[in-house]
């Protein structure tokens, strides 16, 4: 076998890094050109180490920019990375402004009466609402990254801190414990969500998958549209429970609390802001017609409220809303007492949660725009925002979906737009409260409704069953557990399956039979191409997983059936005995130590039956180990080659030149 | 572009399965031989469910036998799978008799004094030990496959159980209550284990990886041999705890405690045992010097505590133990009450530890020996063994590694060694227990500690250093975690870090940068081969991974960062602009929602940039799910080859032949 040697000695010195070419001339007959599979260039354990946390850690590699410049520059640019608003703020113009102003208006139209809604969501006072939506985007306008981020309370984090915090404390008998804790809550979500940040940890919001929220989000919004029924249906005995079951069995059983006259008003505006909504999603540019039409409704209804009192009183209203700008609230976070562990878990869920939509908002549309949101930037000023928040008597605040989507179509050219609609709560807030007296609850819930009926995103489920059932699956699992066990619990549950569906495709990788495709150098699954046919004496496997202790005895255990059938397959047909297992380790993308013991024992027990094997292409990463652990050597001369053409090639040749078939 | 017709015609009717070749004539210079990308054979949801299905439980196709068989073979078959006996038991004859015999006197000779040190282990009396030395070995020769596995007690079970159960009951305060858990767990345990075997979960323990065990073992091992420090020095009165600190602080604080002939006569047989264990290592042939020693030694050291016992009363004996056969302990079951949780908790740990050992030692004998042990089979009839042994005053019992490997040395044929030494076990608890009267305590901590001290695998975790640093600290997780906080703690910290492993190695997949090896069709990574190139106008990634939801943001931005590194490079060095991304998708062995989502957004966000993106042989699941959500159609009509090397050469044509450079 004197043309492998080439081969080998290449390999014992591995770091020079050069293919060596080997032409193997066997019985005077064939030319077969074998390149020798090299190993990576060698690096330290610290070398490697670096690279990885580099890798997992600064994927984006931050200090490029940092690189080659003067200290005076790393000063600027620094500052412009802590905070983004120094980036454009320098050419900030009156026409940009100008732009900024519309949509910053636009929003507030929406903020307003959302940012009441939402707080009646979340349990708490409706003047909350309208804090959470002055001092966060003033914030968020400083430290954030995204220029069409909206920024205020939404539906599911309201929805979800509400429903957690009203289970253990009743936000009507025990009002300043439970605001108490919706504030501390707010920061330990605000930080959780900058420790991600700044720890660079943003990766794990990956883990919650579209399908997962997917899912997630329609049994939310079925949730928040059951509560609604309260408000809808004028019902004032109502259940403190989020499920479905509790919360069906309250409407019905108080049958005699619905109010007519409330329901009449509810249906009417309903179905005005369910039209306008319509409207705006066939033509965006008539986007300003869903945008203005809850604040009208508002204001209408506030006014047949206000005409209609002395007659009836079958209509309830918000009633008194204190006048005057946030209260400073950093004395009511509660650190100690046993409610704590609660504030910390909500505070926890409700700033992952917040952090995805935020995050997924703010990449939907700098994508739109061409422009990067950087992830973990995001986070800390997402955070930073509702630390502040919490010591102003704010809950928790992200960037709201729909409202973003009316900035963006509103033609919002920078964080500005959140400038102007704070000063426009900030108004309200000073001036206008009284005109909410008689805002009646019923308008407040059609808000709500209309809003999260928009979640329920029943053609991306259909599209994940169409492409993958699994991923359906997944969304299925959290939807339900959503619905019918707890917000925390279903999605722990999605997540888990998320997660366990990784591990699955680990432990049962696929393995697949290749064939040469006639007059070429090609080799594809016997499976998929019809004209790929076997090489006799070979059989050519392809494993498309990294191996490793989960998957270790298995993939040994398959290649030996494998192995088998194609020997039961040979004596059926009477084709040419097999000599040779070649695996295709392309697509094995790591292999551990329980993966290369059963390389070794597979090897062994192959040789028991007088087959070789071969492996082919191995990665970087896995010929590293392949060598260290001395299976190389082991797999003797011809045991390792670059392509699967070669292999074939180089043995058959041998074989002929010592005589065999 | 129409010589891209022919393979786009071709994927609009996949199911032909023939990869259409297309001959590209560009401008009259190269002639491109083109191979379409097929999509795998049109499978139903359901098919591949049900393929899936049997690839997670049944890898091992156990029902291929009973194909084409009458219903008589078929009956027969079925009791030979169920009973392993009937396989071997009718061509047993007297030869096989007399060698089993030979191998069952060896490993009885070993099995009595471990089964009553293991017994003390785990704060059982005795007598424990050899009841459970006795029925289990008899179950598992008939429902058993492996021909060598030497079934009873062993050391890392014993050390669990008496660890986890005396946390909570104290065996000497409360002995009825801590046998009667004691059984308890051995019954779950069993039950578990059969579970296991019936659901076909066999693949979870593959879980517990190999380097994960060396450090459990290995920290259960020093645990132990702390231990035996009350027995070896003399103490009465010693600690209840595990961990290593209380455990020092007891030797030590208790230094009056210590008996100075007790440590004479411990060091001495700890001298002899250790003495005959080293030469067995040395010389496999000379096995029974180490078999027989620890009997020898317990024969020994028992008559001379006979001939002493009116000098001194230092040195601890056993005292009296019951005469006669296992009584049945079906009525110490324990199914209610405070301490159930804890025995099922026990069960379970214990239960997934034994047969981790008795697979894994089954394994190593079957391997040698050249003959397969099906892991779901075992399972069923390990845990039938400890089910029948709770209901028979034994507890938790497997395959010993130490007691095997004598068995396989003395010659051992088929489990008929295990009846063997069961019966001798018999003979012992009929007619010789008053002879261990007065065996000492010390001799008992001698056997174990010699036992224990092979655990301590040393030189495997030095080869996990050397050859993948990841999995050495996943041993050293388990080694102190057991050590130093507890052992289902230590082991569940270890299982976690694997499973992390995993899970990072999804979450950040290598991406390499691929050239081409100048004068082949290879294309290879950049970074490995040195004589590799790029070619000018395209850039050539490999994703070595599936993409998932977990790292589809991920590898969308590093993606994008190659690209803009490409074209700084470019710029520096003045090179042809950057016209083309192709991502060889070969280990891309799987994609979801997500991932396809990622895929589409890479393309959209690369054409702002006036840059294509081209997919290269996609594997067959991700192939039909690329095609279902329409990207493929998307990428347009060159955008999708079978190897990197035609979609250069085809994409390079088609340029030169509308007048690019």
């Amino acid at each position: 076998m004197g043309h492998g040697t080439n081969r080998v000695e290449d390999m014992s010195s591995p770091n020079n890094g050069t293919a060596a070419t080997a032409t193997a001339t066997a019985g005077g007959e064939t030319i077969v050109e074998i390149h020798s599979v090299c190993l990576p260039p060698k690096k330290t354990a610290f070398q490697k180490l670096k690279k990885r946390v580099a890798d997992v850690f600064f994927p984006d590699d931050p200090l490029q920019r940092f690189r080659n410049q003067t200290w005076r520059n790393r000063v600027i640019l620094g500052l412009q990375s802590l905070f983004p608003i120094f980036t454009w703020g320098s050419h900030y113009d009156l026409k940009l402004f100008r732009s900024d102003v519309v949509s910053g208006l636009t929003i507030a139209s929406l903020a307003i009466p959302q940012g009441i809604s939402y707080a009646k969501l979340a349990n708490l006072p409706p003047i909350v609402g309208l804090y959470s939506s002055f001092v966060p985007p003033l914030i968020y306008a400083v430290l954030g990254s995204s220029k069409h981020l909206a920024v205020g309370p939404v539906s599911i984090a309201s929805l979800v801190m509400g429903s957690m915090l009203s289970e253990s404390v009743s936000p009507t008998q025990d009002p300043i414990l439970y605001l108490q804790l919706a504030f501390t809550s707010t920061f330990f979500a605000g930080l959780f969500q900058a420790s991600l940040g700044l720890l660079r940890l943003g990766f794990l919001i990956d883990f919650l998958s579209k399908a997962t929220l997917v899912g997630f989000t329609a049994g939310a919004a079925v949730i928040v549209s059951l509560q609604q029924l309260k408000g809808l249906l004028g019902i004032v005995h109502f259940t403190g429970k989020m499920q479905f079951i509790p919360v069906m069995s309250s409407v019905f059983n108080h049958r005699s609390e619905w109010s007519w006259e409330t329901i009449v008003m509810g249906m009417c505006f309903l179905s005005i802001l369910l039209t306008t909504r319509h409207i705006s999603m066939r033509k965006p540019k008539l986007f300003w017609i869903s945008a203005a039409a809850p604040l009208a409704s508002v204001i209408i209804s506030t006014l047949v409220v206000f005409l209609i009192r002395s007659k009836t009183h079958a209509i309830s209203y918000i009633g008194h809303l204190p006048k005057g700008l946030n209260p400073p609230s950093s004395n009511m976070l509660y650190f100690s007492g046993a409610h704590l562990a609660l504030a910390i878990k909500t505070g926890i869920i409700t700033g992952i949660l917040s952090l995805t939509e935020g995050i997924a908002v703010g990449r939907t549309f700098a994508s739109l725009k061409n422009y990067q949101v950087n992830g973990n930037k995001e986070m800390m000023a997402i955070g930073f925002m509702n630390m502040a928040g919490s010591c102003t008597s704010c809950y928790v605040t992200t960037g709201s979906f729909s409202r973003s989507a009316v900035n963006y179509n509103a033609g919002a050219k920078t964080a500005v737009s959140n400038i102007v609609m704070a000063s426009a709560v900030l108004v309200t807030l000073l001036f206008l409260m009284p005109l909410f007296y008689y805002t009646p609850n019923v308008i407040l819930a059609v808000i709500i409704l209309t809003a999260v009926i928009g979640l329920i995103d029943y053609q991306a489920a259909y599209k994940l069953w169409k492409v993958d059932k699994f991923d359906f699956f997944t969304c299925m699992c959290s939807f339900f557990g959503v619905l019918l066990v707890s917000v925390p619990l279903g999605l722990a549950i999605a997540v888990g399956v998320s997660v366990i569906k990784i591990l699955l495709h680990v432990t049962r990788p696929n393995t697949s039979e290749f064939g040469n495709i006639p007059g070429t150098q090609i080799y594809q699954s016997l499976g998929r191409y019809r004209e790929a046919s076997r090489i006799p004496g070979f059989l050519i496997l392809a494993v498309e997983s990294p191996i490793y202790f989960a998957n270790s005895t298995y993939l040994q255990e398959r290649i030996l059936r494998w192995t088998r059938e194609e020997e039961t397959r040979i004596k059926e047909f009477n084709a040419t005995t097999l000599k040779c297992i070649i695996l295709d380790m392309t697509a094995v993308s790591a292999i551990d130590t329980s993966g290369l013991e059963a390389v070794f024992e597979l090897r062994r027990r192959l040789e028991k039956q007088s087959l070789q094997l071969v492996l082919v292409n191995p990665v970087g990463t896995v010929m590293e180990k392949l060598h260290k652990s001395k299976i190389i050597e082991s797999l003797g001369l011809s045991g390792l080659y670059l392509t699967v053409g070669e292999a074939v090639a180089d043995l058959s040749s041998t074989w002929k030149a010592n005589g065999q078939p």
